[in-house]
Parts: structure tokens; C-alpha cells; sequence
């Protein structure tokens, strides 16, 4: 195994002892920030599950970072992770790399050469994108079901038990992810500049935003926006909008309803195309509910009408809400690939 | 009046004689580029009128390309059209800097300090939001009426005889300027992804953006996007959209219907908020139509379509469409300004 690198991350890796046991690599590269999570391999089911070392570190979202940045944050984030649960390379076992921006088999094809210049052949890898580890850390690893992701982005995603898989949105803001944190706040700032412009209604949004944001007048509003246009820094008016919705706004309701309907159309639109529900619809499956916008709130609670919405068409639908991150999930449905597969072996030898 | 610049760019105008008439400089500074006239201050009002000279440059949107830039290539674009003029800084009686950005008094007030370093104190300086240019080039300088621009943005803008102003729209695409080229664009995009996903109806959208752009499938997309996120670029789109409504396809056909009922209320919030209609609505009162949305395709053709909208509620609307660019404009706002005011001193005479 060759590796060339400006600094060698993996250099520490010498002090560590090559008996211990084996163990699998979960990462979770989302839209702010990148996790790591170090299992055992042998890992019996236990609640808590036995995490061995978290590490976090920044963004590593290729679209975002460009190639080399986001390379350089996976790897760092791995060998930090295996220093902490003070293993090498040599023990690990497997590796599953679910992050934000594979949306394309020439993506995942790309990201899965580029692991295997770091390990060597028997290690088995997998490059997801990042919804599919949420949808693993609501299943304990099976890949069977529906996730819905509301954070700043969304994005639906699903599996059936032989391996088909669908997606909607997660097409960013400008290709309508409406639903989304960022949907939604953006939604709510043009409603502010829509009333005070003339063109919209009146509403608590107007005062609610600026008091947020240390704004004196909505044409402020314009420079705050472009002063710097990420996305999480327009998605954390979220709570602001909610609490106005809360209050009775009409205008801060109806931009909640959409987005309930926006979010429950992904949904469908997967489980149609999956059959997730079956012939009749009504097959159970799960429906794995990650991110801010499904958290519960006082009381709007968008993630239930969600829910709501979806069983009404598919009565089989049950949701989670997961108890362990997304990079558990990675690494849980790395471990379930291969018990599965030990699995297989056991029964063809049987 | 000093001036210290890395490259003085006024350092050509020694050559210049001084004995030249005296000139007036009209910036047009919009999203993509950056336009300078120079037209003579005793203009007689001939048609073509005589610009004496034109420069162009890059983006001076200071919410773009940043403050030191912006300023630089409007500094740039003013010495080279004197330079081209053959006059000297000296010749110039008066300037009218519109430009994409100035949307706060306070951003007003820092071009016009800075412009005033250039030029010394008897010169008549002038700095606006580049729409107003727009209305005083379809209006030969007078500012009243409403003007609406849909380019890649859009905005409405309009003033009353005596003075006041309104606006609506304009706000950039994370406000909502669903009316413009970049709005149309990006929703025609969305519908793309929805059909895709299963979230929306079919549409010919799909193969016809899909051929323009040189990709193979809906989901090359989101990479596209995430690329390169200018959004002329996107705005780019247009010709196809307006096609794929000619041919007759619905979901395009929404979006341009959807197009024409934003636009139409930007222009309908400005003349109700200045009640440029008078007290019955019916006054007459010019609707200057600029940008590449308003101009007449081959079936479909949007301005028209807004026109009848707007017309519906102020049949005293009466559109025009500027022969002379939004920098000339500029400049005959600026001349308007000084022949007002001689005006008014022959009358206090009187």
C-alpha cells in the first residue's frame, strides 16, 4: 500500500499495538461538519452500543470544499479516530464513508478508489450518501425503509430488502428543496420583504426576524443575505418562524403547511416508486425522521404532521426517531453488510 | 482635491485640452457589467442623441465583487470614457453613478463621500440604484412613473413628480425574485428534478434544459448547480423555458404564468404605493419595460402579458421600451437635474 501525502496523518498509527481487536469506521460527513465513530467488529448488541472514539471535524462536502479539502478531512478524521481507540489500519475491517455530495455513481466510484490507495484489499468499503446512514442509524444498519433528513438541506431517501434504492430532493436551494431548514427561513425573509414592499400580507415575521438578526428595517435584510450566503446561517431563523407560527401568524403557517407538504411528498414519491407499502400500500416499513425541522416543538410539530400525512396514504409506515447518530449508522451498516455476508457463508457451508 | 490610488488612472487627462465643452458621465452598473457614457452638458435633444464616447467593464455590484473592487472598475470606466472623450476631469459638470447594490441611504451616502474625492465640489453628483437609470432612459431623464426591470433579477421601481420613491422586489434570489430570469430558470430546473424523483408532473423541460446544457440525466444537475452558482448563469436558461411554454408544455407554461403574476404585482405594489394612478387609478403615468424576460419571443410573450395585467388595474399605464441604454439614462438624469434647476433660477429671476 502506497500513500503520498503532504503530511503523513498515519504516522502515529506505529505506536499502536496490531493485537487488539478488529474494528469498522463510520463516518457521517454532513453539511457543517464531518464524525467519526471506531466499533468493534465483534460487537454484540448492547444499548448503549459500545462506540470506541468520536472524532469530529469540518465540512466535507466535496460541492462545498472542493475534492482535496474534503479528502483531507476524511482522513484526518479516520486515523484520529483509530489513534483515539488506539488501533491501526491493519485492524480495521471495515469502512463506511456516508457523506454529503455523492449523488452519482461516478461520485461514489471515485471516493471508493480513492479508500482503497489508504486500505488494503480485505478491508471492505463503502461510500454512501449521507442519508443513507441516517437511514442505518434508525435500522440498526439494515438498509429497508425510508429516511427522511430536515436540517438545512432535506432529502428522502430509501432501500428495499433486495437493494433497489430511490431518492428525492437534496437538490440544494436552487433546485426547490422547499421543505428544508433553509427552505423555510428563506421563505419567511421573502415574506418580510414581500409585506414590506407591498406585495404580501402583514406579519409577526417582519418583527420577529429583525429582532433576531439585529435589524433595524427590512431592506437590511438584502445586505444581510448577501453579506454571506450559507445556507446554515439562513436555516437558523427556523426557530423564528415557528414560534411566529405558534403565535397564530397566518403567514408563518401556511410557509409551515407547505413545507409539511413538501416534506411528505419526498416521501411518497420514494415509497411509490420502491413499493415500500406494497401492492395495497399498506406493507409496514420504517420511516427514519433525522434533523432539526422533524424535532418536536411546542406546538407545532412538523415532523408528526409529516407523519401524518405520509400514513394516511401508506398506513404501514412506522417511524423512528433514532437514538445513535448517523455515524453510527455508517459503521452499523458496514457490521450488517458483513454479518450478513458471514451469514450467507454459514448457511451455504449448511 | 487629492487622490491616492495604487495606478492613478487619471494620470492620461493631462493630454486632454481643457478648453473642451463641458461633459456629463452616466455609470450603469448592473449585475454582469459596468457601462459608462459621456454626453455633452449643452446637449440639444436629438434623436440619436450624441454620446461622444462609451466604456465598458466588469460587475461593480459592491455586494458582488466587493467594495475596493467595485469602486476601482467604476473609477476605471469613468477615466476611460474621457479619456475616449478627449476631455478632462475638469470638463465635467455633472455625474450620475446607478448602480446594482445601492439599496440603503447609507450605501448612497458612502458612494456619493467617495465620489467626491474624485470630482471637486461644484461638480453635480448623482448616485442611484441602477434601476432608476432604467426609468430615466425610457422617461429622457425625468424621473416619474415606475419602471420594471426583469433581467437575471428583477425589481420595480418608481418615483412621483414631486420626489418620492418606492420599490418592490429586487432583493436577490434567496428573497424570492420569482419573476426574473434567474427565478424562471431555477424553478424550471426544480421541475426537472421533480418529474425525476417523482415529485411532479413530466415535461419537456427535462430533455430540452438536459440537451442545452450537454448533460445525460436529471441528476447530473445537482453538480451543475453546485459548480459554478452565478446566477446569470442559471438566468442563461431562459430562451429554453420560454420554447418549452411555446411548444406547449404545461409546467413551463405555470412557471412563465407564475412569472408574469410576480412581475406584474412588483410594478402594481410601487404605482399603489406612490399612487401614480391618482385617486381613480386611471392617470396616465409611464411603465418603462427593460430586461431580456420583456422582450417580445415568438409566441409567448411575457412583458405584453404583464402590461395587460398591469393595465387592468391602471389603464393611465402606458409602456414604453428605451431606445438608449440604462448609462445614457444615467446621464440624462443628471442633465435633467441641472436644466431643472437653471430653470428654477431663470424663474426665481423672473
Amino acid at each position: 500500500m502506497q500513500r503520498h501525502t503532504g503530511r503523513d496523518m498515519w504516522e502515529a498509527e506505529v505506536c499502536q499495538s496490531p493485537r487488539m481487536g478488529s474494528v469498522i469506521l463510520g463516518v457521517d460527513g454532513g453539511a457543517s461538519n464531518t464524525v467519526c465513530v471506531c466499533i468493534p467488529a465483534a460487537m454484540p448488541f448492547n444499548d448503549p452500543l459500545p462506540v470506541l472514539s468520536r472524532t469530529v471535524a469540518g465540512c466535507s462536502n466535496q460541492n462545498s470544499v472542493g475534492e482535496d479539502r474534503a479528502r483531507e478531512t476524511l482522513e484526518r478524521v479516520m486515523s484520529q479516530a483509530l489513534l483515539k481507540a488506539r488501533r491501526r489500519r491493519s485492524n480495521v475491517c471495515a469502512v463506511c464513508l456516508a457523506v454529503a455530495g455523492v449523488n452519482h455513481p461516478i461520485d461514489q466510484q471515485r471516493m471508493l478508489d480513492w479508500l482503497r490507495e489508504i486500505f488494503p484489499s480485505h478491508v471492505k468499503l463503502f461510500v454512501e450518501n449521507d442519508a443513507v446512514a441516517a437511514l442505518a442509524s434508525g435500522t440498526m444498519g439494515k438498509l429497508h425503509g425510508c429516511v427522511l433528513i430536515a436540517g438545512t438541506g432535506t432529502i428522502a431517501y430509501g432501500f428495499t430488502s433486495d437493494g433497489r434504492e430511490a431518492r428525492a430532493a437534496g437538490a440544494g436551494p436552487v433546485l426547490g428543496d422547499w421543505g428544508s431548514g433553509y427552505g423555510i427561513s428563506a421563505q419567511a425573509m421573502t415574506a418580510v420583504v414581500r409585506a414590506y414592499d407591498g406585495r404580501g400580507p402583514e406579519t409577526v415575521l417582519t418583527n420577529n426576524i429583525l429582532d433576531f438578526l439585529g435589524l433595524a428595517s427590512p431592506d437590511e435584510l438584502i445586505g444581510w443575505t448577501y453579506e454571506d450566503q450559507s445556507w446554515a446561517r439562513i436555516a437558523d431563523l427556523l426557530p423564528v418562524v415557528v414560534e411566529s407560527a405558534e403565535s397564530g401568524d397566518e403567514v408563518a403557517n401556511k410557509i409551515l403547511h407547505n413545507s409539511v407538504g413538501e416534506l411528505a411528498s419526498s416521501v411518497k414519491a420514494v415509497v411509490q416508486r420502491l413499493e415500500l407499502g406494497g401492492e395495497d400500500g399498506k406493507h409496514p416499513f420504517p420511516l427514519v425522521m433525522v434533523g432539526k425541522v422533524l424535532e418536536a416543538n411546542k406546538r407545532w410539530d412538523i415532523g408528526k404532521e409529516v407523519i401524518d400525512c405520509v400514513t394516511k396514504h401508506y398506513p404501514g409506515a412506522y417511524p423512528i426517531h433514532p437514538k445513535v447518530e448517523p455515524a453510527v449508522g455508517a459503521a452499523l451498516l458496514a457490521w450488517n453488510a458483513i454479518a450478513s455476508e458471514l451469514d450467507g457463508d454459514i448457511r451455504s457451508v449448511q
